[in-house]
């Protein structure tokens, strides 16, 4: 379920792009118990001067998770220990050069189609 | 007050990102009770494959809004239905292809213009 | 550690966009309490059309902070002030038109890098 907002530096390869969303993809669903196919990302192509990470000036990237609140601590910090390897492999981003935040919302505040609310139908 | 971040795919005609534009903030106004002029969007228009909506490949919408706590799950719901109603009838969105998830937050959190927490003036 | 996500009117100078930037940075770390080198911002440059606050045509500024909960209200006012004050003085923009919104989170939340909740070490 997670909405995740992934900003990078823009002229990168589609392979480059592609391997960053894949790849927060997949440590969303192997570390946090998220079904297969709970893919929900949009991705930002940003200016070097609009990708402010302290001083970080290599490639970088800055993620923004929204989920419903219930996953474990234990289970975030599997996720993101997960999400800067998948990354350091490829594309081959620093470990240091990933930043990530989570805000929690509730049942009622997700829906994924047809105008409906899927965690609140009787 | 609702902040409204809505991401649909580049390329479409003006008329297409107004109708979309326009229609998500009648919803807003019309099923949760915001005053006639709260409107406040952020427009992102992303290539397809940053905007990865499951496996989806026809015209979509993701949207996420910021709000303070305090509408009922019935508002929420009446919402969510109005939105792919809306889109569906123009620009024609399928309303299969409509993501909404909702953050909430506290007076305090708001400022409208002029550097004053409007909510929370004596 | 704000994650700050500020949008504003494409096609401007380097200059003015850096100056919003560095302007909403040091008002955070000015009134806030975080520490000086606490910058993480996305910046979006957006159409006009794609910038929708109420029925304002000027230059114009939204953004959204994701913070950890914490922060007293008065951090916040002093926050919201200090940001259209600097802003006005350069690069020029209305106090009038700078619209802030703020979610809150929690110290599991939070990974600056190398896939650590840098808030939750033992």
């Amino acid at each position: 379920m997670p909405f995740v907002t992934i900003s990078l530096l823009k002229g990168r390869p589609e392979a480059y792009v592609k391997a960053i969303a894949d790849g927060v993809n997949a440590a969303v669903i192997d570390t946090m118990g998220f079904p297969e196919d709970d893919r929900y990302q949009v991705i930002h192509q940003c200016e070097p001067s609009c990708l402010e990470y302290q001083d970080r000036q290599a490639e970088r990237v800055m993620m923004h998770l929204v989920m419903r609140s219930g996953r474990s601590d234990d289970a975030k910090k599997a996720f993101y220990a997960r999400v800067v390897e998948t990354l350091a492999h490829n594309p081959g981003i620093d470990p240091g050069n990933v930043f990530i935040t989570i805000t929690e919302n509730n049942d009622i505040d997700w829906s994924f189609g047809d105008g409906i609310a899927q965690f609140c139908t009787a």
